[in-house]
């Protein structure tokens, strides 16, 4: 069993670190606050004896040496970074689990075959810099560097130049790493877990997501003295292209979501028509041919709302992945490790994106999720109880451990 | 007769301050630039033989004496401040226009019994400070000093620090002047004059203006795990009071207008549904009772629609103005210039806001339209021809120089 207290007071202390306004955090990817918190993270993982090596990414892995100078690693962990308004646990309980792993073997004395590494993975969130577990993406080959490092932030700033700017470009070729496996623990961020009265979710499958950037353009002119009927309003475009996300995700419920989460207008002053929309639709369902189905709609439903009022419109993929079936030996051993431990436990799709989806595609990987207070994420209220927490990072540890051999 | 490629090159020399990105302008209120544009102003009524007074608010004032030490003076004037991406004419003409008046009757050696004064209002535009037309409204003794000073800006800055901070807080008392009369030349803005081929408005009344701010408040949570029924968008949310603001102006058609150019969420991240939008409803209309009517039913509609959706909504009413008729003798002053001259013109009721509108309140005002190209206003493509410019500042002097007696 892993030790709670510990657990728990590096929960604290590192929410320290980018607090935010509403007891959360605000430690978004490639601020000051990210790099303070990876160091203070370095600081631990050497503190328990592992070596830091970090990529051309700044993905960050802390190796616990094995037996067998042959054997290739179990890895373990999530991303430190968090949502402008985000909660203390999301991700970080992924990374602070993998290191209580280590601490907890250590005080046992137990050495395992093969490494264990602890991984911190660069922009998880995709706030900053669209698409979402940019730095996995890169590590498993989905994405090219060069075009992770032109990702450009709101104010313009890439992503290169900003991983530059905090010191966190290291000197390894990202996935260069080869993996024996790779276990990631993480908050449900949603309500069945709680519901259920269970302690751990089985995550067999994540579902898919699906980007799309929409421009809406319009004619700047004054909400005044334009007449109404030669408006060519952008922001009123926008709004009915919105209810149609909305439409276009409950008509597959409940296997389907829709929202847009970032909505501009151009050039944003009351007594201006807005000339231009832009926002992000985001579409997600545990089955492909659903979010193929609502991103056909969007295209073809905001095309026909833009022509009948006047406008333009414009649609960019800015992120994405299909659906994922994590790998069978690595959700065995996370359910035998519940079993073991005596959790009650289920299994789930998990309805957000990690690190683990694209990790799936270059290693056998699964994940562990524990629940959390009203299924609320992505908000600085979000909450979990300290047994929840427990729980899960004991589960990880039993799989990790039996998939890195004792 | 003005002289009409002086006024040309003095318009076209003020637009080089604060260049817009598409050939407009960026001369925000308080802004250095409104700075730099409010110091060539001086300039020029300084070489003009003008004096300057500025009040409290910031309002210029250049003053040409009259004949008689004992007549109150005829104001004529409008304001520099542009929208963010707003066009060179917007108020531009109307300051110099009036400044050409007194350039022209310098040139001819005439004196008017009245003095004249050539006012520059203080943030007309308010984009950076809402309400717009403050500083008039100032004057105009419907809105309090200390009120206007802290009115804050998108950063959180406040109208008084920033006043200061340009230093244009003058020492007059605001409001403290009395006047004979007030002319205001500004483009339409509006499609009219150029569709009915005339060259002048005779600008009757302006309609009235209500500025409501709509917060709408949901909960963050995540876009992904997120159930749809556990969803409070408050974006969503927003996006159909958005159509709801169109369809309530539109059944006042053609006596109604309504839109939204301002339009936030937060967090405003692609992942998390938003927590809060907040937006400008903007509704004008020639009739109070119209009005009256859109304002309630954009309150009763709105919550209705969030109530629904298990949201909140606030509102605020962040400026406004009844529709104004304007002072019959001004308005008869300025269609007899028209007619002396030569040009053809019409009546018309101004669609947007004026500082005229605020003055009309404490003095006999009205105001002098020209056209611009398409109607179009508040895009930085706005247009007018030179020959409609001298039309305008044509008529202004003749309504102007009647006014103040020669
Ligand atoms: N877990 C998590 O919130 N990841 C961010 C990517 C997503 O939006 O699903
Ligand atoms: N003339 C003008 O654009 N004034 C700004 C105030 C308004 O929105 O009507």
């Amino acid at each position: 069993r892993i030790n709670g207290d510990r657990l728990w007071d590096s929960l604290m202390e590192m929410a320290k670190i980018g607090p935010g306004v509403a007891g959360g955090n605000n430690r978004q990817t490639l601020t000051d606050a990210d790099g303070e918190g990876r160091a203070l993270f370095q600081k631990w993982c050497e503190e328990a004896g592992c070596s830091m090596g970090v990529d051309t990414m700044g993905n960050m892995f802390a190796t616990r040496p094995g037996t067998d100078p042959d054997a290739l690693p179990v890895y373990v962990g999530s991303h430190l970074d968090t949502q402008p308004t985000g909660g203390k646990y999301d991700g970080v309980l992924g990374v602070l689990g993998g290191l209580e792993i280590v601490r907890s073997l250590n005080d046992l004395g137990i050495r395992t075959k093969h490494p264990i590494v602890v991984t911190n993975w660069t922009n998880e969130e995709g706030t900053r810099f669209a698409p979402a577990m940019l730095a996995s993406g890169v590590f498993a080959g989905v994405h090219d560097q060069d075009w992770a490092y032109a990702r450009e932030d709101h104010e313009g700033k890439k992503f290169g130049d900003e991983l530059k700017r905090i010191g966190w470009v290291g000197d390894e070729e990202v996935g260069a790493r080869k993996m024996h496996a790779m276990f990631e623990l993480h908050i449900e961020q949603g309500p069945i877990l709680e519901a259920e009265g269970k302690d751990i979710g089985v995550v067999t499958h994540g579902q898919g997501l699906s980007w799309t950037q929409v421009t809406v353009t319009g004619k700047e002119s004054h909400t005044g003295s334009t007449p109404m009927p030669m408006r060519k309003n952008a922001g009123l475009g926008m709004a009915r292209i919105l209810d149609a996300v909305d439409r276009i995700a409950l008509s597959h419920a409940p296997h389907a979501v829709g929202a847009a989460g970032h909505i501009e207008v151009f050039p944003n002053s009351r007594n201006v028509i807005p000339g231009t929309a832009v926002f992000t639709v985001d579409f997600r369902s545990p089955e492909l041919s659903v979010i193929e189905d609502m991103e056909a709609r969007l295209r073809s439903e905001a095309q026909e709302i833009c022509t009948a009022m006047g406008l333009g419109v414009e649609f960019e993929k800015v992120g994405g992945f299909d659906p994922v079936e994590f790998d069978a030996g690595c959700v065995s051993a996370v359910r035998a490790a519940a079993e073991r431990l005596g959790y009650s436990h289920m299994n789930l799709i998990s309805g957000a994106g990690h690190d683990a989806c694209w990790i799936n595609r270059v290693a056998p990987t699964a994940m562990v999720m524990c629940p959390c207070v009203d299924g609320l994420s992505h908000n600085e209220a979000e909450e979990i109880s300290k047994d929840w927490a427990v729980a899960g990072a004991d589960v990880l540890m039993h799989a990790v451990v039996e998939t890195a051999e004792i």
